[in-house]
């Protein structure tokens, strides 16, 4: 095919949660925008393709955010010193509000797909705010950039305030179902997500509702869950009825299961919920640096991990001021070293190679087979030029991985492919 | 003055801990090296000084590491999936061993320097390694970048293996004397201080003797305390003269007073021991970054503030893989919030005007009148351009200002001067 082609560098990707592949001067080869796996030597089959030589660079799978949201872009680092619900009414609310312009949403969004691409994310699934025009905006302006989203027009009839609230679950449902409708088949790399803010923005009508039109629609969906105590007092006061914020979700079908779901944070876990996120395949988007500025607490991610629970990183865009995966990891790192050391000495810190592993083919689960160089994973790739972080002695391509989660940032990641596309 | 001059642009310094001036296009004067204030107009008797215009930058006090290990930047970001003792046995004490060779120290040492003429910090506190002719390259080469330092030989006369431990007592004091001896006057901006690493490393005799060293030359003394709870149950294992870890140094005298001592980390302190680093007014070197990194836990920052105990931040390099202070204080703010909601709610989470206080006037109190453009403080500044952070609307200066502390990186600092000089 025309556009397949071979990259000759460094490779490093996560076999297994905790086995990284590293493979010195090897090729990595793009056929119809899939691996068709790493080689020490090109295969017959495919020697008249061409081959970048990417020098002593590293190649590594694109990394995916599980968890973002598009408008908070606007206020990253600041006005952190609040938790969750203040922090909602102050900061988060009042702008997520601006939204209804377009002219706005325009500006702003444009910013954070302009700093999305240069970092080292080729995947995202994303929040927009509630509204229609915005939301538009947004998916064609990451349609247009190349990279792959999933992108969520918010659901929110209550607790919204003035500015920032739809009038009814009737209201919300039919603008959802507008959006979807006139998103209908536009975008390639762009696909909508089902997205009830959380369970104190969404009445129990609102959420049947959506619940039917995820059935109909198989669209996946995304939430919060569990993020701060405050948060899981209020919603125990919203749902008598259940006995956790977890069934708060599956009572109307909207937690896993058929319906592919992602929840952000899972911080405040009780033993039943981790039974149900196991049993439902519910993803978990862990969002360290988001936890540690909402004062929100640190998420039992090995538990996850030993469950079997799907897990991936998540930036939490701007609770989390950094999109960068790479720091996430780093993040998710000294997050679980704290917690294993004040919380719960039973559960070990993660390790560098599980941390790679969240960022890439953890989190990449959800867009299928994506986060791995393997035969048949879609071929995001980032070239990493780590040559101007000096050291006085010769280093490992696995130790200048490890330093890559510990002192990248977007001058080191030199191109960028999604699914064999360049976009950067 | 020939060397004197103003700048103009958007000021920021901290008047108190929770008090930060900002002074909108206003002007710092530098006379002699210090800053002869703030004024929104220029005082008659400075209109004839040389003004520069920084256009819509920030203009804030230089940065000061309180504890930073030059050696150890050779690794940074490697190998941090270990506790502190396992860390500085497999990979710390290795490295420092390759200082014995002067061409390896000069190689690394320049690299390190280098680094730390781009990043925020305009001050540090440093360990070398215990080698002299080393400490000597590293003192050198601080002093050519224009920074200003103290830096440290290291003592160590046990535990430290066959190619880390000087061979006695006797012999590590005389080093230290000679070191003292042919460095003395040499330097204009860099300065001695005497660094017993930490109790585990230094025999009763070793500390005996710098302690007369300390009372004869008037010298300024660093180390590490509570950082590791295996290291404070060895530290009671090693002294059962004593109580606890600060009295293994305050035995020697070692342990402020008279003796102006920085103790890096300070994590888990007995009662009696924040009683005896106020009275003496020990400095505490809060490390944030190092402490998640090593799994160390997080210090009573809150606590050391509210009892008068004097607080910097410090990069810990290379247990923090960062020289930024301004990351420093991100991630002194964050490690707050969580030992809020881990350990101890009583005690508040550090506010952005606190972190900024404790990476600027805070530690460069250590220095004498460093860290504020207040009249008479040494004229240490940096110019930051934040114009490359896309921002959908209008932002207060104070709210550039904690963006910088989570978002900035070296680009963000086009110029930096110590005492009046330009260093970058």
């Amino acid at each position: 095919m025309k556009n397949d082609f071979i990259l000759k560098g460094n490779i490093c990707y996560s076999e297994t949660m905790d086995r990284l592949w590293v493979a010195e001067q090897q090729y990595v080869i793009c056929v119809d925008g899939k691996s068709a796996g790493v080689f020490s030597e090109i295969p017959e089959k495919y020697q008249g393709l061409p081959v970048k030589d990417c020098g002593d660079a590293l190649i590594v799978p694109g990394m995916v955010d599980l968890h973002a949201h598009a408008p908070q872009y606007a206020f990253r680092g600041l006005g952190m010193d609040l938790e969750l619900l203040e922090w909602l009414n102050t900061h988060t609310f009042p702008e997520e509000a601006k939204y209804a312009s377009e002219v706005y949403a325009k500006r702003a969004y444009t910013m954070y797909v302009e700093e999305l691409k240069k970092s080292d994310v080729t995947r995202a699934v994303i929040f927009a705010t509630m509204h229609v025009e915005g939301t538009k905006i947004l998916m064609e302006l990451l349609e247009d950039s190349g990279l792959s989203a999933y992108v969520g027009k918010v659901n929110m009839d209550r607790n919204g305030g003035k500015d920032l609230e739809e009038k009814s679950a009737e209201k919300s449902l039919e603008e959802t179902k507008r959006w979807l409708a006139e998103t209908d088949g536009r975008f390639q790399h762009v696909r909508p997500i089902l997205t009830p803010r959380f369970i104190p923005s969404c009445t129990d009508e609102l959420m049947r509702g959506l619940a039917e039109l995820q059935k109909e629609k198989k669209l996946p969906v995304q939430s919060h869950l569990s993020e701060n105590p405050g948060e899981i007092a209020w919603v125990k006061e919203l749902c008598p009825n259940v006995s956790n914020y977890s069934e708060a979700y599956e009572q109307f079908g909207l937690f896993g299961g058929d319906c592919p779901t992602i929840m952000a944070h899972c911080i405040w876990m009780e033993e039943d919920e981790i039974e149900k996120m196991k049993n439902n395949q519910v993803y978990v988007a862990h969002c360290p640096q988001s936890n540690m500025n909402l004062s929100s607490g640190i998420a039992p991610v090995r538990r996850f991990l030993s469950e079997g629970i799907p897990t991936g990183l998540g930036s939490d865009m701007a609770a989390g001021y950094s999109t960068s995966i790479f720091r996430a990891m780093a993040d998710a790192i000294q997050c679980s070293k704290m917690r294993w050391r004040l919380v719960d000495d039973t559960q070990k810190p993660l390790t560098v190679e599980e941390a790679f592993y969240l960022g890439t083919k953890g989190g990449g689960a959800f867009f299928g087979k994506v986060g791995s160089f393997e035969e048949g994973y879609e071929f995001d790739a980032l070239i990493l030029d780590d040559s101007n972080i000096a050291h006085p002695q010769k280093l490992t391509v696995r130790d200048r991985l490890e330093r890559m989660i510990y002192l990248s940032d977007d001058r080191h990641i030199t191109e960028k492919y999604v699914s064999g596309r360049k976009v950067k």
